[in-house]
C-alpha cells in the first residue's frame, strides 16, 4: 500500500540526519497522497539505523492507523492537521533543528532580513500563539495543528512553507516531502544567519523591496532563476 | 569478573567520542552492578584509541579498586558517591562537553524553556552550591558528590538525571551507561539551545502545562512516545 | 569552447561545497578569459552533486549567453557588471556563506581587528549602500555591480578583493577563480572571527601599524610570506 | 639532520589540521633540539596536503637556515625568540584558531573560569600588550617574541604553556612539539568556552581553591591523575 509514498518518505527522514537536523531519534517526516486521503509517516522513536520504508506507517486525516506494524509519531495528530487545513501540502517536516528551535523557545518569529530568507519565505517565519490549559490537557497535539493554521489566517501557507511552535520548535511544509525537507534546511539556515545578524546589530531592518524582489525571481510569473522545468517535474 | 559489564562500559565511553561529548582523552563513563556493589568505570588519561573492555577498572563502593590493571578515573569517588545517594542510578558519565560546560562555569542552573528539555528532564538541570575551602582541599571529588547529592533533596533525580557542578562541568546519569550517555547527549543539546534562545529573548518564561505534558507524554503512566517496550527491553 | 578555464571554473564551484561555504544549490563562481572578453560561469540552480563542466555557461561582458545548454546563474549581471568594473579581476565567488552573510544582513562591513585580516584584506570589508526601489524594480542584479563599484572608488579592489551587498550576502574575487575560491574561505573566517571579538569586546581598535606590517609582509614589495614565486606559477 | 625530529614536527604540522585548528597554509608547528640549539620549523606557505619530513626547515636561535630547501615560516622570528626566552621550552605551535584569536583581537586574557582551564593552566591566558610603531617596522616577529617574555615576569610559563598575542592569534608550547600541540587543542576549548560563560553570565568569577586543586592533582608533586609514568615516557 503507498509503496512508493513510503520509500520517499523514509528518504526524506534518512536526510534529516544527513542535513544534521536531528539527533537520536528526534523528528519526523510525513507525505500525503490527496486521492486516497492517507498519510505515510516515520514510526515513533525508531532508530535512523535501522528503519525500513516497510516501518513507515499509513494513516488517515483522523490520525487513525490503516497499515503498519509500529506506532505512528506521537506528532501525528499535528501532521493531519496541516493536511487538513492546508490543502495545497503535500509533504510535512518536525524537527529540533538547533537554531530553529532556540527561536521557538524564544518565542519570536524568525524576521525577514535577507534574501536568502526572502528566496526561500515570502513573510517573516510566525510563531503560534500560547495554548490554554485546557488544550494542552486534551488534545495538545492537534490543538497544535490549531494554532498553527491561527498564523496563516492573512498569509499564505505555500509562499512561506513553516512556522515555529512556541515553546517547542519548527514545521516546515512543502509540496512533497522532498519540498518540504529542502524548506526545512533552508528554515535552519536562516534561523542561525537571523540569530547572528542580529548579535551584530540588534537593529536592521529589511528593504520590502528586496523580498519582493527577491521572492518574485525565484518564484514569481516571471521567475528567472534556476532552469526551465519540463512537463515531467 | 563483569566481562558484560566491562564492554557496555568500554562501549558508552567510545560513544563519548562518537557524539563529539569529548576531546583528547577528557570524559569517563560508569556503570554499576548492584547485586555486587561493584562499579566498573574508565582508566584515567588513557586515549579512547587505544582503550578496550579488559582496561576497565573495577572499583567497590569506597571507591577502592578490586580489580583492574590501570588506574580508574581520578572522579572516581564522585561516580561511587552519586551511586550510594541515588540507589536506582545503573550509570554515570562525566564530560566537559561544551554547552554543559558553559552552563556549568556560568554557575547557572540550565532553565528548562523547551519541550526538547522537558521530554527528557522534568525540572531545569541544576548547579551546585560552591564547596567550602576544606571541602575542596581534604576531599574534594567525594564532597563533589556531596553538593550533587543536595541538588536533588527536593526533585527526583531519576525525573532530571542530570546536574552541573559549578566552575566545572556536567554529570549525567541513567538507568544503564547506555541510558547516561543518552541523556549526556541530551544534555548538551538543551545547553545549546537554551543559550542560543536567552541570546535572542533574554526574557523567556516557560509554559508549566507544556512541561508537564511532554515529560509525560514520554515518561508517564500513560506515555505513548516510541514503541511499546517488549520484556526483553 | 574555453574548456580549460570550464574545468577549473567547475573545480573552484565544487570547492564551495568542500569548504562549507555553500549548502544546496546556492552559491556561484566565474572566471573571465580577457582577450575574448567571455565569461564562464555556474547554471543557475543545479546540484552540485551532478554538474560537469560541459555544464558550465559561457556569457559575454553584457550577460549574453554565448555557449551552453543550460541557463546561466541568475547573478551573472553582477558578476559581468564586476569584471567592467574592475579590469584586473579574473575570477569571481559569490556565496551565502554563513558569517559573511549575517554581516550583510547586519548591514555593517566587516571591520579589519586582527591580523588574520590584513593578512589578506587591507581595508574592512566594505557593505553596499541600499539601492534605489527603481533600481531593485528594473536592472536589480546590474545594479548591484553598480553599489559594489561605488565602494571602491577610494579603496583598491585587488587588495581588498571582497564586499558585502547589503541585505544579501558576500562577493570576494582574485586574479583567478581559484584565487576568489581562497579569498571568500578568508573572507568567511574573517567574519566569524569578527562577531566573536566583538562579542567579548565591544569597544574594540585595531593598530593600523600592524595592518600595513602583515599585509605588506605577504603582498608588499619586499613580501617574506610564502616561497619564492617560480615564472610558472 | 635531526631527521626524527622533522618526523615529529611534521607530524605535530598535520595534527594541526586534524584538530580542526587552521585552514589553507595558516599556522606552524617547530621543535627545539636543545643540544645543538637548532630548530625544527614548518616551511612559509607550503599545502598541508604537500608536506613531508624533508621540507621541513632546520635554523640555529638566530633565525638563520642551517638546512633545508624551502624558506622556514615567517614567524620564525618568534618561535626562535620564545626558545631563547623559556629554556624548558621543547616545542612551540603557532595557530589561528577561531576562539583563540577571537580573544587575541579582543585583546583580553582568557579569564580561568573553569577546571577545564586549570586542569592545564595555572593562570588567566595572558594577552600581549601593544608594541611600538618602531618595533612594529623593524622587527616585528623578533619583538613579537619579547612582548610575549613580558606577559611571563611573574607567571611561569611552563605551568600557563600560552600567550595571546594582542591583534594577533595564540601561541601555545611545551616540553616536545606534540605537547605544545596538546596544548593548543586544549586552548581553543577553553576560549570557546570562556566565550560562551561569559554571553551567558557576564559576572562569573573562579574560585581559587578549585583552580589550585585541579591544577595540582593534575601537575603537582602528589598528582593522581593519569597512569604512573614509566621513565621512557
Amino acid at each position: 500500500m503507498l509503496e512508493d509514498l513510503k520509500k520517499k518518505v523514509l528518504e526524506a527522514n534518512l536526510d534529516l540526519v544527513r542535513h544534521n537536523l536531528v539527533i537520536l531519534t528526534w523528528g519526523n517526516v510525513s507525505a500525503i497522497d490527496r486521492k486516497s486521503g492517507f498519510v505515510v509517516i516515520k514510526p515513533s522513536g525508531v532508530s535512523y539505523d535501522e528503519m525500513c520504508a516497510d516501518d513507515m506507517v499509513v494513516v488517515d486525516l483522523d490520525g487513525k492507523v490503516v497499515e503498519g506494524h509500529l506506532r505512528p509519531s506521537s506528532d501525528t495528530p499535528t501532521h493531519v492537521s496541516i493536511y487538513r487545513h492546508f490543502p495545497e501540502v503535500g509533504g510535512i517536516v518536525h524537527t529540533h533543528s538547533t537554531y530553529a528551535t532556540a527561536w521557538a523557545q524564544a518565542g519570536i518569529p524568525i524576521p525577514n532580513i535577507g534574501t536568502t530568507h526572502s528566496d526561500h519565505f515570502y513573510c517573516d517565519i510566525p510563531c503560534t500563539e500560547e495554548m490554554s490549559a485546557e488544550q494542552i490537557r486534551d488534545s495538545y497535539e492537534a490543538s497544535t495543528g490549531d494554532v498553527i493554521a491561527d498564523c496563516f489566517r492573512e498569509i499564505d501557507p505555500m509562499h512561506t512553507p513553516a512556522v515555529l511552535v512556541k515553546h517547542h520548535g519548527p514545521f516546515a511544509w512543502g509540496t512533497s516531502a522532498a519540498d518540504a525537507l529542502h524548506n526545512a534546511v533552508v528554515l535552519e539556515e536562516v534561523a542561525r544567519m537571523a540569530a547572528l545578524s542580529l548579535s551584530i546589530n540588534p537593529s536592521i531592518s529589511m528593504n520590502r523591496n528586496i523580498v519582493m524582489k527577491h521572492y518574485e525571481r525565484k518564484h514569481g510569473k516571471n521567475a528567472y532563476y534556476g532552469q526551465v522545468k519540463t512537463e515531467k517535474e
